[in-house]
């Protein structure tokens, strides 16, 4: 098998499955939730972005329909990560990072998917941003915890830096694979940066003398 | 531009819209998400709805990915609304009275469009519902609230009566935007009263002797 | 009306949706929710499933917009359901009896649907999955209940192991009417068992010498 762009998108692609299905897994073990529970909050994670993304766009069938890798690979990955749960303590730091992983991975698919498609840019970064986020959100929601990507985090801002970086590269004729190397970088980077030094995003309230 | 029926279902839905983005706001405020979740909330309230009803009705593309006019106002009103939300303290009515436009909006739009693809009245009634109250119950369920228009509220009854009222006045060949404006005061009036005058459905348990 | 094999599948289905649609009242009752939540609950339970898996599947339109018995029967069901609530106070035991009912029926449904639409068996199986745990799933994010088909419970693993004995018994050209026989009593078999004697799954986490 060649080195093609095509399939260096593919493996971005089961990073970001890898990565999602470990931050399912890793909540719903913590949620007290059965084998086959931990499996499906994996699944809704990893592909609940891209399925809603394919739904909204009308693109039938959906990818992981097609393509057996998808549910092999979450399933794999979820059961390694149950087996392998009682060595480590750090619930926290595990879902932030695969968490971050996740959010670069997809973001730059979703942008790639719509830009292709011939959506308007501003359409393609809410691709990107509802792709990567939106399966972390269904989770929280499964396993009944207001979603952390919608507070008071960098969270949503570093996949929108990110877009703009992207877009910004592309019209500069910069080639493919440099810009989506240094917009994943951007985008983990931001995020891991924001969670280290606790960045929060200014309010926007006005404050009347009280 | 002419002031025709169609831009008239358009001004309509662009004020359900604002109302909906100003109802998300308000609640993600509230919750203290930040700047791009109270941003997504509002466009999950707003737009939540009918994207529901499109996929489930098979249109594409959505209407929002070929009118940017839908993303812009959101985002626009969301702005605002969150700059000069330290000026308001009355969440609870804020969060009622926007969401009593934007039901009466939206039932009446829900309803235009199910009938205009031949549907059945009695689908075309549930479309109406869930197009005006399916934004709102997913925004709860993200901010992890009890949806309000499930519990003893007239709520959902408000979009049913109207819509019967609707349905009633087109059989008598009544000019539609006659129509439209009665279905429009009769929602917005019968939620504003339940509210104000604390009316609730009557239970229809049977009351066994205990 | 012939029994045909359509016809016996249609049957099930209802039985299934008349399930489900207690199921969801009792909660929503139990919720305290009003006369129109508690349809609206038991809609979701009764078809939010199927309507997941035909949206997935891209099938247009949907099955309960073209066949109105489904909206009736619902609300039927749910309607007596409210009046009758007061006669009996076992929530717990009603929500399981008639979950495990409709798990056993959309199931097979599921399963059927799916294989006739040439899909490989191991999305077939998924899809019977879904069909059968989506509206609960969705019943439950609503009334904001931690998902119960998620927790430490036999419920996914019981259409499991009934949708691998239904592609056992097919491969051994077994009459479909005696499979799909067999798998409904085996699923609904498995899951009442499994909350009678209080069966789990076991953790795959290693235990590390703590």
């Amino acid at each position: 098998m060649n080195f093609t762009p095509d399939f260096a998108i593919y493996l971005l692609d089961m990073v970001g499955i890898v990565a999602c299905a470990i931050a399912g897994t890793t909540l719903a073990l913590h949620k007290r939730f059965d084998f086959f529970g931990c499996i499906l909050v994996s699944m809704v994670n990893a592909i609940g972005g891209g399925t809603l993304r394919d739904v909204m766009l009308g693109r039938h069938p959906l990818f992981w329909m097609t393509d057996l890798n998808y549910v092999i690979v979450i399933t794999a990955t979820s059961l390694l990560c149950q087996v392998f749960f009682g060595a480590y303590r750090r619930v926290a730091w595990t879902l932030v990072f695969f968490d971050a992983v996740g959010l670069a991975a997809f973001s730059v698919i979703g942008l790639t998917v719509a830009l292709s498609l011939g959506a308007h840019p501003l359409i393609a970064m809410l691709m990107a941003v509802m792709t990567s986020i939106a399966g972390g959100i269904m989770r929280d929601m499964i396993c009944h915890e207001i979603p952390l990507v919608l507070q008071k985090e960098i969270y949503i801002s570093a996949s929108i830096i990110g877009s703009l970086l992207y877009l910004g590269l592309e019209r500069l004729a910069v080639p493919t694979h440099i810009t989506e190397t240094l917009t994943l970088m951007t985008i983990f980077g931001v995020r891991m940066l924001a969670v280290r030094f606790d960045w929060h995003l200014p309010s926007l309230q006005l404050k009347l003398g009280r």
